[in-house]
């Protein structure tokens, strides 16, 4: 997800202090994701949907750079010029940049020059939040800023799973952090009546301009599932033939199954007869009652569509939310990712687009382990093309 | 489009006569259509999206075959039993078949074949519905047929067009038909208050199984074109640098305009400072007032966000419908084919699917000059991925 | 194979009847290879490396037209302009063409356009061999011009087989056209002596440019089999596993096999323990006695190493074809096709080129069952890429 | 060039002493060239052609680890048995491997692991070579890996001039190497008389398998160039517009040409009127009076037939080669790679092969800047694909 965002509405004025130690924490978290890494885990890109840990670290300092210190820093010097055309991701007001196929063809600059970089914005974000008078749009800005830092450290920890996840040596990250060990601590079935419903970010606190054009649809009586299907669950569909049954699947769902040769969920193996999987605690059994993960929304379908189910709609997710057990998956919803009523794509490059990128991805609604605190509000939108699954992503059911 | 369908509600009976007049016309509209080819003109498929004349001549044949004489005329021989293979679209139910890119690829059998097979089918369909006893599933199974055939009509239609049309010596197809020639009657926007409203098939008459489960939509206060834009409007945005300009298009439609390096609509030239297009008529110079064709829905939300517009939903359109011309353009909206609540897909092979089909596609509403008598109901929803504009498709805005 | 060729010297002059009736010998052999077809044979390309018989008709017409007629016959108008951007092979010289993978996608001009074409060219041709001057260019190019459309014509005959033995009806040509039935007369090998030999066209009689340069090679002692493997030597190295080891193959050729999936020549199939194939004659059962056919260097590179000998370099099997039988199989060389010393390119369009395609191709040696009369001189070199298979190839084994 | 090869002789016994040097020797020129990485700069692999130095390490040290210690030193236990995996190149009788293009995917082991990895190969070696009874096997063996890790030297140069000179930083290697700053000493060319000439290696000294089957070719009289083609004179083929005339090149050159864009060189920039280019320096101007460096053969062979030249066969090189100035530049021969007569492939997965990549190459004479010490006899075959040019290839030219 490479998502920029305008939040629609003034925020209030923050304390110089207070926005220094967001900052702080902030940036302090992606790097400290970063710790257990190698030199030459930052460097590799196995897939093009993945990032260098490298370029995360350096795109997210850019972004400071770029959308801040370069604007309303007085005789802000870049730390490197050419830094710009390496970290920009897909602004095209912002220039031309490095083809994000070949991110993972670069050598330089090496880590420690990105880090001598972060280092280096780091100390011009802290002058420039000291001083004395912070704009509303500034604030705006550091908003953005701060919470696309926090979009980028979940895609760092799940590029980081894919990077250790498809080199056969399978070498763990650390001991601690578990993405996927999550039990449900609810069953069954809870129903919401027929009504209109009001749907989108309020305004209170901090929403990407996706959620804004606040709105009312009409639902229909349904039933959604409390907890998230589970490992085992999903071992009953692959045992059942789940990967070998076209009537399953949708058509483009069905061809990506045959060619890509898939059996079972990604850093899934099955050993005679026990499925083991990778997770960044390393090789291991797989735990019935966790909760699924890593699964495509072709699977999330065929799944469903074989219980007799169906997945919810992002609007029956919304108004269910606050009666579920949700946070750990991000869970695919049967809703395209299209603008609400009202939509306007913000002005400018800061604004390169949520907007455009909606076209053929698929709602997800919660948030997942590897989240950001402060990434799992009841409105938030993100969204992917329905053949990846290398974030943490679950089902969730709702009854026909 | 390929679609199968299920009628989801018992069909009043119609006397024998009825029927075979029924069937006759539709098939006879079938040949009609061919009948200005020239037999080479049956067999070539230039890109994947389209097919070959002989090849919709015979997969509509087989249809019949396959769906009722197999199953229900007692002693029916297959015509050629190869045939099914050779004739069998996506069905995964009914055994393997031809991969859809050879389909220009198959010298044999021979158009000359294809009509005996239809002359076979057509003498023992006819044989069939004069028997005295026709069970609501057959007259249910007739019914989907002659609207699958219709259908394919509308796509052979579009099929030669694109097959002459990329032809380097572009032959007209006919002097009197022509898709393109059509201007608005009407100018202005109409306001549609907020509101609930029934979205869906009713019951009444043949509805594809996609339009089941007529439901209810909350729609916001809204403004929409009663007329479609025209050749001069869009002229307008390709002389403005529409196709130059990245901040217009969503990022795929981007992507897409870069990779086939396009300029203007399919059929399109440009001699000096006039724009030509290939036409069923041959080559002529763009008429001003007519309504745009054969546009992708790229095309189209560029075109929107320059005019600071937008598409309609599907469900707007709907209710806005009766109050709106229509008829002559299939037109994008903004909604993604997905589902109705409470759709079920229907079981067997027939019902292979509309259902699975529901992803990565754009609807597209109203029916167009290709479109067979009785394809343009208000609750029909046709459908095609974003990139695809060989269909006579237009754009119809919405103020945002 | 696409060439285009200058006879190196002055032929002797011919009586202006007798032209007449080389050229309507060879113009009429052309038609006659496709009286057996429907006119749908003649338009499609199931694969790159084919072209379709429409197309070859209307090429080796453009030929006389473009290279002839249009310099030579005062006042000649060409039969329709756009014909020389539909039927120029690849000479850049001669403006723009179609691309050659969109061969099979034009349905005009039709085949009934094509052969008025191709007699309005015939009767322009003779009244210009009619004429009074036949310059020694002018014969010189009609010469070029007769070779070439009777190369064509064994790519006719081997594109016709390709055509219906990739359709799943396997549809016979005729029922006398036999490209596969011969065998051996002779068998064991005969030994060369070690020496300086002449190699190449000596400048009796027509040859292309690429044979020119007669030049000496020097060769070491070597001994040649006088006969062909049969099928019944290759179903051998099948059942021994040949196609599944990759010590017998080149790296690319088994990269070859294991992508395409390839367990037997092209037109081959296995029913239980027999094996059949498809010939012009229709599905059959293999002959084991007859000589292999249609095969790839790669197939002939692996057998050769499977039977511990290999294949003769084109100047070995120079030297000692007149000891041999052959002529009803090209036979791979192991010499890739490069030029002879002192070969220069013909300038002009005309000679566009031999000489370009001396890379990553093959040569083969000796003239196939679907050669032309007067294609089976000794010096002839035909040339393919490794991996093609559809003409009539096989295999001439010398000692290791 | 992945080579791996048999000397086909006995060598003469050497002392433990003097192998224990030149194992150490050659193993230490490998560590030497890294020296100036950054642990980055191990890692990536912008092109499928091109190895990650950290690869290099790891394979050359596996090398001698499955093929010697495994087999000879008992008791020796491998260091990380999925190294084998990770490792292997292309030895299909050596087990499953990593794909050659995910090389760069791998972060693990990382570059510290690889060199631990190569500390315990080196240990054990020096365990063998000091032991008391080497066979001749084992010596030929031994002889085969260094002269393997040689060519990974060249190797290694030049893919990490292509890592660094694709990156948008163009960062310098080091300021001492220079692998394109010769010039030539000599001018004119040599006549070499027609005769009857001994080619290959004489059994003196190691050679590979593949300059062995020494035979004799019969030569015409030709003249050759003394010195290579230089940038200056590259640059006026350039500027006389030799990259826009598809008259110059090869028919698959010239595709080559057009779908990649090419213009010049690769690793050359014209800003303004002058021409700069990246070297292992650093990014600088190209000096006129450099010899030539980095073209494919269609550049050398659209270059030749621009000068009215052609290329030397690799036979002619060789026996002229004790007369011409040569050693800084692979020279592209107008030779395709093919066994010399008599050749055999070694048996054995030691030998897997030469033989097997003996297709679609070309052979290329001489020896390189970048060639280890003793990589630069008269006999000695390189080979290439006619597309790559990241080698330090040259031209020199024989007069038509």
């Amino acid at each position: 997800m490479e998502i920029s965002e305008l939040s629609p509405e003034p925020k209030q004025s923050y304390p110089h202090e207070a926005l220094v130690t967001w900052y702080s924490n902030v940036r302090k978290r992606t790097t400290d994701i970063c710790r257990p890494l190698k030199t030459e885990d930052y460097v590799v890109q196995p897939a093009i949907f993945v990032s260098p840990a490298k370029w995360h670290l350096g795109h997210t300092s850019w972004f400071f750079e770029a959308f801040i210190l370069e604007k309303s820093l007085p005789n802000y010097e870049a730390f490197y010029p050419s830094y710009a055309f390496v970290f920009n991701s897909y602004y095209n007001a912002m220039g031309s940049r490095v083809l994000r196929s070949d991110r993972g063809n670069l050598s330089r600059p090496t880590t420690h020059e990105v880090y001598q970089y972060r280092d280096h914005v780091d100390r011009h974000m802290k002058l420039l939040l000291e001083a004395v008078e912070l704009s509303e749009e500034l604030v705006d800005l550091l908003t953005i800023g701060l919470n696309h830092e926090q979009q980028h450290q979940e895609l760092m920890l799940t590029d980081i799973k894919y990077i250790l996840g498809s080199n056969p040596l399978l070498p763990a990250y650390d001991e601690t952090t578990s993405l996927v060990h999550q039990t449900n601590f609810s069953s069954g079935f809870i129903s919401i009546d027929e009504g209109v419903y009001a749907i989108g970010a309020s305004g209170d606190g901090f929403a990407y301009d996706n959620e804004f054009g606040a709105h009312k649809v009409f639902l229909h009586q349904f039933e959604i599932a409390k907890s998230l299907v589970t490992n085992a669950d999903y071992i009953e569909f692959i045992e059942a033939g789940g990967y070998e049954n076209s009537d399953l699947w949708l058509d483009e769902g069905w061809s990506w199954v045959q060619e890509n040769g898939y059996k079972a969920p990604i850093y899934w193996f099955k050993e005679e007869k026990n499925w083991f999987h990778y997770t960044l605690n390393g090789y291991i059994a797989v735990r019935p009652d966790d909760q699924l993960a890593h699964i495509s929304y072709y699977e999330a379908a065929a799944f469903a569509e074989w219980k007799g189910m169906r997945l919810p709609t992002e609007f029956e997710w919304e108004v269910a939310s606050s009666q579920l057990d949700w946070g750990t998956r991000w869970e695919w919803t049967n809703s395209a990712y299209l603008p609400y009523p009202g939509y306007v794509r913000p002005a400018g490059a800061v604004g390169e687009y949520n907007g455009k990128f909606m076209i053929n991805q698929m709602v997800l609604r919660g948030a997942s382990t590897a989240s950001a605190e402060g990434h799992s509000r009841h409105t938030y939108r993100n969204f992917f093309h329905p053949d990846l699954r290398w974030q943490v992503t679950g089902i969730r059911l709702v009854k026909k």
